[in-house]
């Protein structure tokens, strides 16, 4: 087990022992207070930790990472470390902040410079994204998917069981939690028109998912294992894939969605550490299909995490629309980065890969609004009295998730996004 | 017309008034000379013009330019500051350059500093890709390619018309000319096989193109209209963007290609300036149907460069297989950019954008061996007696590309790249 992971462990913290941010956890982002500039911290309870204001106390001094490390505005500078770093660092913030600990416990003035309160810090972006990659690997969304745009009886393509689906997306629309959503405008064609239109999408919706940020890989040309991929993953977001389906409808064909999902993808600001997640793997679904030697893996590699959406009206209440979990995906995120990398593509620092829709089994656990409400032929009721078959200009989307196991919760926090009306 | 462009100018650099470098040229890129650090230059003739050195000598100064502009080993911090600079800084050197200017000419101390042979330079990678857009733009290339692979009747998707196809591709990847790049493996699957093979592509193919790299954008959210475009893009490099055919014909649906191109791209290491290529403007293809007025365009937008491809085989001569043109493209780069921002997709510096595989009207102009060998039923017949139906191991596929109009020719040099056998 990793030291830091222990279900014993207890900090000094006063509500650390309970939320999404226990010692734990411990997820790195990137934050500010006031006018001082970005720098990286890390989530404790109710608090950030300050890891610029350690370094410069000389409390991170045995690690011997340059103070330009936490005080760089992204995390890319960390993610080149490399894995041991990554754990030593996280190793000497739980040994810091561990209830047996005085080094930072009794020390009034460092304490009170290194601890800022989440609700008086602004959290940016956590990672200058290189490249970004977005994966299908849900096969219940892929089913749904099939089903509704092509055949029922051939919902999934001849491919699908036999690799892990995924394109290429775009890394400079990806904005942090919080963050508006500017409703997209577009051609689109109807059916029965004889020719496209321009003017907002009509079909806007969100696309629950995960994803994770890699570290450097290896040089262009060689590939990484299965049993290699995890030591090039720094960790996991909430990622929500806004998607205009009416837009992708009429492009898609032959190349792939494009504009469809270039506005805006967003994500949770705190990237919690796959070391963090560790204790939450379990097995996931069954290969229907025998696999290729290089995309089998041993041992359990789904992880279980709870994940939560909810529509937020403009000036109403929070509405919970989907329940789903991570554990469902048929492809792992190791299966996933050694499909990648199996051509010699290199992978960089601060490069993400997102899962696909995470949807479930059942018909509340779709991961898109597109299947909650199957092609709008089933609206969700709202509280308020309202119906959704898409998202409106005014809504919030808001996705949680957290893992939860021996009496510990390692959660995500939150990411949020407010739909602005399309400028025309 | 913009001053450093006028054809009757001639440099004191003895031998840049023939081939691709004239005065009216003065693309950028990034070399070194031994165990220097990589910085900025431009290529005049034979040499290569060290823009550190005349930074450091003072003859930039009125530009107020920093010298970490120079001295980064990257175009990207001279892009984010903006076209008025791009362009004041173009006009500086070609001043400098002028036959008539003696400040370097008659300089022996600074110029011998200050100009490099390219024969003794190593050439970098240019720019920092931020984000990497393919397009599909060459209608010949995607009705052969329709021909092919559906329905010789109905080529052209119904969207081909009517915008700019395009999709997210792979940035890490792209690498400068005279990388090798290794024969990529992966999945494929015989038409009567039951289940997909793994290793090395069988059909590797390269894919004539040009790319645009842009500087800063707009905000996230706002668009940028096609006569605001060319304020965006800084220039023009060739582009072999490779292609695995047998893993794309298995991976790409529904979600585009994949892992059969993002093994590798390369990109020619001198960028011409879109203002160097302002006389070569014509006339292209005209709209088969209406466009949307968001696509619409005044005055000339395509642009007259010769293209043209060489296979060597391991040991052998030089043999062109394909001659293509710019000019032959549907969709022109103003179009490309106003439609990839349209939804409110944010442009970085950096960010760079093919044009699709370049085909002309002809059998010999097209910009494929997919296409020139008609996949592989017409073998392309080489001086050394063998055949090519795609490419094969040792062979080193060069792309050569220039302008020329009133006795001045504006050359792009040429991006090559040999390709190693696969790694097992």
């Amino acid at each position: 087990m990793i030291k830091a992971n222990d279900p014993a462990l207890r900090s000094w913290v006063s509500d650390a022992n309970k939320g999404d941010f226990p010692i734990q956890n411990l997820p790195f982002g990137v934050f500010s207070v006031g006018d001082a500039r970005p720098r990286l911290g890390v989530a404790i309870g109710s608090k950030v930790l300050d890891l610029q204001v350690l370094h410069t106390h000389g409390l991170l001094a045995e690690l011997n990472i340059e103070q330009g490390v936490f005080a760089s505005q992204s995390i890319n500078e960390l993610l080149q470390l490399g894995k041991p770093v990554w754990r030593a660092l996280r190793q000497r913030i739980s040994d810091l902040l561990n209830a047996d600990n005085d080094q930072l416990r009794d020390n009034s003035s460092i304490r009170g410079e290194a601890l800022h309160e989440q609700s008086a810090v602004t959290m940016h972006m956590p990672v200058r994204v290189g490249d970004y990659t977005d994966f299908y690997s849900s096969r219940e969304h892929a089913t749904n998917v099939g089903t509704m745009f092509r055949d029922p009886a051939n919902a999934l393509l001849p491919n699908w069981l036999h690799l892990p689906v995924g394109y290429h997306g775009r890394a400079s629309s990806i904005v942090v939690s919080g963050t508006p959503v500017r409703r997209p405008c577009g051609q689109t064609k109807a059916d029965d028109a004889a020719a496209p239109g321009f003017g907002p999408s009509r079909l806007l919706d969100f696309e629950l998912e995960m994803a994770f940020i890699t570290g450097d890989g290896k040089p262009l040309g060689e590939r990484i294992s299965t049993a290699e991929a995890d030591d090039h993953i720094f960790g996991m977001v909430l990622f929500n894939d806004w998607s205009a389906r009416d837009i992708q409808k009429w492009e898609y064909v032959p190349l792939g969605p494009f504009l469809a999902k270039s506005f805006a993808s967003s994500i949770s600001p705190w990237i919690v550490t796959l070391d963090a997640l560790e204790p939450f793997r379990t097995a996931g679904p069954e290969p229907e299909l025998p696999i290729l030697p290089y995309l089998q893996t041993e041992g359990d590699k789904a992880i279980d995490i709870n994940l939560e959406v909810f529509i937020q009206p403009e000036g109403g209440a929070e509405h919970r629309v989907c329940r789903s979990n991570f554990r469902h995906m048929y492809w792992s995120i190791e299966q996933q980065l050694a499909h990648h990398t199996v051509n010699g593509c290199n992978l960089r620092s601060g490069d993400m890969c997102a899962s696909g829709t995470i949807s479930g089994p059942t018909p509340d656990s779709y991961g898109s609004m597109l299947e909650l409400a199957w092609k709008g032929s089933k609206p969700l009721q709202m509280p308020d009295g309202s119906e959704r078959k898409f998202i409106l200009d005014g809504d919030t989307v808001i996705m949680r998730g957290w893992s939860e196991k021996d009496g510990v919760r390692v959660g995500f926090g939150e990411v949020r996004g407010k739909v602005l009306p399309a400028s025309l």
